[in-house]
C-alpha cells in the first residue's frame, strides 16, 4: 500500500492537513481515532476559533466529521508504532500492515513525556508497542500491560489469550471485563526493569513485578520512538516555519510542536504543512524525472 | 488614548488575535476595514476551512463581523500611517490621532511590494501617506495623489479642498465625481522623482509630470515603511515561530509574514501571536514592578 502522504493524528492539524491535500490530488493514509480528538470533544465551549463562535468542542468535531465525510476522505483507525526510512520513502507499521508513503505528518497531539523510565531503552527489546506484531512471542509467558485507553482493550483481550497472566495498568475509568487470567492492578508503573532486556517494573510505592515482556499502548507513542533522530526541544518537536522537522519528508503540526495548545494553532499548522509536502513532493518528482 | 495592545489590520490573522486578546481581557485598539478583508470577500468558495465546508469568502466575513460583535470587540477603520517607538511602548497614527500600545499586531494582508521607486527614501519629504496630516502643507499648490481604493475619495476630496490642483491616480474601477481642480491621469506611476524633495512623478509612459507634494493612499502601507528597521526577507516580515518580529514588542501574523496566502494559516499565526503578546506584556509588568 503505497501512498503519497500519511498522516499520524485526527485532531484539528492532521484533519486542516487531510483537507489540503486531499484538494492538491494527493493520496493520503490518515492514521488516527476516528471519532476524531478527544482533547477537542472535551471541551466545554470554545470561544476563540474564528468563525465559529461559542462552540462545544463535541460540536466542532461533529463539523469536522461532517467535512471529513463530505470531502471524501477516510480515516484508518489504527494506532502507528513504528516509522523507518526506506530507499523510497517511509514504512508505517499499522497494526500487521505495513504503509508506504514518499511523506509523514506527525500531528500526534501534546507529548505524553518521554514516556516510562526504561521504556525508550528497552524498546524492542522486551517492551512492545504492539500486540499484533509481537504478541506471540510471550505464549504463555507472563507479561504486564499499560493500556492507555478503553478503545485498546481488545488489543489486551488478544495478549491474554496468548499469554499464561496478564499484569494490566488502565489509568482510567471502568476497565471493561477480561478473562481469568488479566489481574487488574492499582499501582503505577515508575519503571522499566531490566539490562538487556526488560525484567519487570518497578511501581511508584517502590514494589516490583516480574514480567517477560512489557506492552505499552497509549493513545500516542511519543514522536522521538516513532521517528528515531527527531530533533526535540523538551517534549516538543522542532520545526521550522515551514512546519518541517530534522529528517527530510517529516513534517509536524499541532500540539506535538509545542504552545500554545490551541486548535486554531493546529489547524494553521497543519494548513502550512500541507503546502510545505506538496513541494516536497513536487522536488522529489522533479528528481526521479 | 492608551492600550496594551494595537492591530493593524482586519482580515483573519487580526481577527484570531483580537479573539485570543479579548478573552485575556486585554484592551485593544484594532484598525482596519470595518468590512474585513476584501481578499477573504472575494472568495468564491473556500474548501479547506476547517469546521465549516465549502462556504463563500462573502459568508465566512459575515460569520466573522457576528463574532466581532458578540465578543464585543471594535473596528476602529482608520487607516495607520506612521508606528515609532517610545518609552512607554509605540505611538500609532492614525489619521489625525496619535494612539499609545504597549505591543504591535502587524496583520496588514500581503506585502504590495515595496511602493514605488523612491517611496520611501522621499517620505515625510514631499511624499506623505496622510491627507489629514499633511494637507494643509500644500495649500493652493498642485499635488500628485495615488488613491488605492474607492473607500479613500473621501482623502481625495479632502485634499482637492486644499490644493490649487490634484492629479489623482485611481487604478479601479468607476473612480467617483471630484470637483473641477481633480484631473483624473490614466497613466502609471512608475517613480516619485526629487533629491531632498519630492518634485513630481514619472510615468510608465516615460512622461513626467511636475508636483509639489505626492500623496499616497493605499490599503496597507508596506510594513517596512511603517516600522522602520523590521527585518524583510524579500517582502514578507520575518518571525519566528511566536510571531514576534525582530522588533522588540512588534509581531506579525497572516499573508504579510509570507506564503502559503491561506486563511487558515493567518488564523493560526494570529491565535499564536496572541499568546506571545500576552507573555511580553506578563513580561513587561514584571519589570515595571
Amino acid at each position: 500500500m503505497k501512498y503519497d502522504v500519511a498522516i499520524i493524528g485526527t485532531g484539528p492539524a492532521g484533519l486542516s492537513c487531510a483537507l489540503n491535500l486531499k484538494l492538491h490530488n494527493k493520496s493520503v493514509i490518515w492514521f488516527g481515532p476516528g471519532e476524531l480528538s478527544g482533547k477537542v470533544g472535551r471541551s466545554e465551549k470554545i470561544a476563540n476559533y474564528p468563525g465559529i463562535a461559542m462552540v462545544s468542542g463535541q460540536d466542532l468535531n461533529a463539523l469536522f466529521l461532517e467535512q471529513i465525510r463530505d470531502a471524501g476522505l477516510e480515516i484508518t483507525d489504527r494506532q502507528v508504532t513504528a516509522i523507518t526510512s526506506s530507499r523510497r520513502g517511509f514504512m508505517l507499521q499499522g497494526g500487521n500492515d505495513i504503509y508506504d508513503a514518499k511523506a509523514v505528518l506527525l500531528a500526534t497531539g501534546a507529548a505524553a513525556g518521554k514516556g516510562f523510565a526504561g521504556e525508550e531503552a528497552l524498546l524492542g527489546s522486551g517492551v512492545s508497542y504492539c500486540a499484533t506484531c509481537d504478541g506471540f512471542l510471550y505464549e504463555g509467558k507472563t507479561i504486564a500491560v499499560y493500556c492507555g485507553s478503553k478503545r485498546f482493550e481488545h488489543e489486551v483481550a488478544y495478549l491474554a489469550e496468548l499469554a499464561k497472566t496478564v499484569y494490566l495498568f488502565a489509568p482510567y475509568k471502568d476497565p471493561g471485563a477480561f478473562p481469568d487470567n488479566v489481574i487488574i492492578c492499582d499501582g503505577r508503573i515508575k519503571e522499566i526493569l531490566g539490562e538487556q532486556k526488560a525484567e519487570g517494573l518497578l511501581l511508584e510505592d517502590s514494589s516490583t513485578l516480574e514480567a517477560d515482556g512489557v506492552f505499552i499502548i497509549r493513545e500516542s507513542v511519543a514522536p522521538a520512538t516513532l521517528v528515531r533522530g527527531l530533533e526535540l526541544d523538551g517534549p516538543d518537536i522542532v520545526v521550522d516555519r515551514g512546519m518541517r522537522t530534522n529528517k527530510r519528508g517529516v513534517f509536524a503540526a499541532g500540539d506535538c510542536t509545542g504552545r500554545p495548545y490551541q486548535i486554531t494553532k493546529a489547524t494553521g499548522e497543519g494548513n502550512i504543512a500541507a503546502h510545505s509536502i506538496v513541494e516536497y513532493l513536487a522536488e522529489l518528482e522533479k528528481k526521479e524525472a
